[in-house]
């Protein structure tokens, strides 16, 4: 239509080769052993060049619903389509609908009638002989895991719709992380963590919290969504942010995958499957997010990329793990906390502010319309000291009457001086690398400090409970 | 908001009272054995309460988006809300996730400390006791068809936003029914049918269509959603007819629970599952889309209520039956193709016309811009004389100018001459259950003239495949 962004001859010839290269790839499965992993590369790439196609061209109609929003960090003040993260949602949803028969292909070719795993059990009694039994459990938690993240995507979507009352649009992660807690308790019910050893004292080597592990479960599928979507506010960050937190957790599996039959090696690759078509979709969004931005993400995209983590993270084991990648933005929601829970004045927007001029971004300010009382200002002052944030003063009296709005995007700003947007998106991505590389390393090195072993070098206790049931299902 | 439907103080009485009772009916269900049917009716009770709140609440938020429409059979021309079908839809996928653990209550209470299925396991090597085994493959198609029906919504409520080309929505629930074919596909596989007994002597007693039944099941998700889909346009036919097609499923998967241990009973229980929360949420819009529409339904609901059908049909095993309560929907849609497929002209819309002055609903027609082609003309002139038509001719030429649209609902005017709107819909109602009740007759009676024996009295082959596995399942 009109408006949209057109797809430049390159860009056809790249995605046509690349749909082919992947069909290719596929082709091979389908020829050879059926690797799971090779498919998920295979349509990883698809993915990739179904949503880039795609956004570019659903824009105007996207705008016509009127799922649009003004870029207010441009001298003409664009007005651009939004929600294009339900286009990645939507896309990621159908390749991995599809993709569901492949990390399962091994169990049911076996039987000759592609009869499924009916008739594997049913040979089983009769011949007596062992045949793998179908992992139906993982079916399950991958069907829930689905599950979870289509009804992110709806509820997403309703959001930039309807947009939502905040203290509302907080709990939406909470209602689809429902199937996956669900699950999670029908089907695994490991509830006990491992004690750090200054704690074991106290505690034992092992505890059980039960129903409080879901609390903490459903905690993770709150938190990890709401905190991208509150560090934001600057091209490209959101999906930038994300693209670097899904890159570290491949890292992870990787790492675990590649030790020699490792108990923990299935539940990695598992989280491999949903993390490469994200990776394939979130950086074709970027290509039409980052500065200067033709598209925003939407409140849709931020829910479901959290929420992608909150899954993989949960079923794969390793939430702990994954709030380690989460620095930045566990940094950003407490510094914003007195903000978020108006202790201080907090206006609409924080989003840095702006300087047409310059065209450079400053750190925006929120203003008190009254003086602030004492300890209010003792604090900030505080904070002032050690350089957390920066106040302007009434001359005469003094009294703070403004300060640097209270995210890490202003703080990034007050303390490296106002600079042009794309720099400083580049500079908080950089940011975010960093503080992954940082995460991980504690993770597997430091983690030796606190914790009796490191589930990379001996099998921990959910290794070895992996392991205990991969042998039942074997003796079953 | 200002321009939302009312509750009235009664209705709040009786809504607050309904939840009431259901709550009541819970708690017996988590006091007592768990019987999931029970729980199934509380929870539909209270979708029909959620559902019935929403609608009035979010009226103009949706007109605000622009999912609204005229009723153009009405004086005034009133601007309804549209899409209410997404509130359906999405209260009733909320319930039916927050039921999953019902089903399968029995088989992980069992263990001891909550942990669910893998304990029981466990324990069963360890101690060699033979412990029910977790459905796993229940709880997949269960999931399956979750996952099928949320993507039906996302792709309706796309459709009702974006209004995408006909030739594409078409296939909109062929695409959702993806988790399903793939589910059925791993862990059911049975692609045999039993063959009618005339044509035993050519293909035997069973017949394996292998590939053909999957693609017969991508049709029936296609038909159910869109034949609901084109037979509407007056106020209330599209919940009543679903209401009425959903009665009689229920009424069949009685008949084969009431059934001392009948070896199908298990997947009819299933179906209720499916179907009692649907009827509620279906019952809520009734009563705010019946005539006068308060409310539009939108594609989303069609499409829905359909693909509930289809799954519960395949899922199952009773998609020939179910096709037996869709005759008014089949007759309707052979009766339109000639007008879908353009053999004769199709107007936009082929609601009937409705008469300011009399009140009345009349047939609407299609005109001929030139003279039908021979053969066209006599085929209408058949079906006049058939009386399945009404036909308007120019008074020299004699040549067929206008023809009265060809839906079962201008028909039915054809027939029985303009009546008010809301005796149309309801007579259109009563000739759903009118057919359903002879479909049902003819599958439970009829049935024996032409196939060996009525699974209600015999083991069909399925009922035997299930026995079997359940055996299978005691013995693992």
């Amino acid at each position: 239509m009109a408006g949209n962004i057109p797809i430049t001859t390159g860009w056809y010839f790249f995605l046509f080769s690349l749909v082919g290269a992947c069909c290719g790839l596929l082709w091979t499965v389908f020829a050879g052993e059926g690797e799971p992993l090779i498919a998920s590369i295979g349509f990883s790439g698809i993915a990739f060049a179904a949503t880039y196609a795609l956004i570019c061209w659903v824009g105007e109609e996207f705008k016509r619903v009127g799922l649009k929003g003004n870029d207010r960090s441009k001298p003409n003040r664009p007005e651009l389509p939004e929600t294009m993260g339900a286009v990645c949602a939507v896309v990621y949803l159908m390749v991995m609908i599809i993709f569901i028969p492949f990390p399962f292909y091994e169990y049911f070719v076996l039987s000759t009638n592609g009869g499924g795993n009916r008739d594997i059990t049913m040979e089983m009694v009769e011949t007596g002989r062992i045949l793998p039994r179908f992992p139906h459990n993982k079916l399950g938690e991958y069907l829930s895991a689905l599950l979870s993240l289509q009804s992110m995507a709806i509820l997403g979507i309703a959001d930039d719709l309807f947009d939502i009352r905040w203290r509302h649009k907080v709990l939406l992660p909470a209602i689809s992380s429902i199937p996956l807690l669900i699950m999670y308790y029908i089907d695994f019910g490991i509830t006990n963590i491992v004690v750090p050893l200054p704690l074991q004292p106290y505690f034992g080597e092992l505890l059980d919290l039960s129903y409080i592990y879901y609390l903490y479960m459903a905690a993770i599928s709150i938190f990890c969504p709401n905190s991208i979507n509150i560090y934001a506010g600057i091209n490209g960050l959101e999906v930038e942010q994300s693209i670097a937190i899904a890159i570290f957790i491949v890292i992870n599996d990787l790492l675990y995958i590649s030790v020699p039959n490792h108990p923990a090696a299935a539940s990695h690759l598992f989280s491999l499957y949903f993390l490469l078509p994200f990776l394939g979709v979130s950086v074709a969004l970027w290509c039409h997010n980052k500065y200067p931005s033709k598209v925003f993400v939407g409140d849709t995209y931020c829910y479901f990329a959290g929420m992608t983590f909150a899954v993989v993270g949960i079923l794969g084991h390793f939430s702990k793990t994954l709030l380690l990648l989460f620095i930045p933005q566990i940094f950003n929601f407490l510094y914003s906390a007195p903000q978020i829970f108006h202790l201080v004045p907090c206006p609409r927007h924080r989003l840095p502010h702006f300087n047409a001029k310059t065209n450079r971004m400053e750190p925006s300010r929120a203003t008190f319309d009254k003086p602030p009382r004492r300890i209010i200002s003792l604090a900030l002052t505080i904070l002032e000291t050690v350089g957390l944030i920066k106040l302007w003063r009434n001359e005469q009296s003094g009294e703070i009457e403004e300060f640097s709005n209270m995210t890490l995007i202003n703080l990034w700003l007050v303390r490296g001086g106002p600079k042009n947007e794309g720099r400083l998106t580049r500079e908080l991505f950089w940011l975010q690398m960093f503080c992954g590389a940082v995460g991980l390393l504690a993770r597997h090195k430091a983690a030796l400090l606190v914790f009796p072993y490191d589930n990379l070098r001996m099998e921990d206790f959910e290794g070895l409970a992996a392991a205990a049931v991969e042998a039942v299902e074997a003796v079953v």
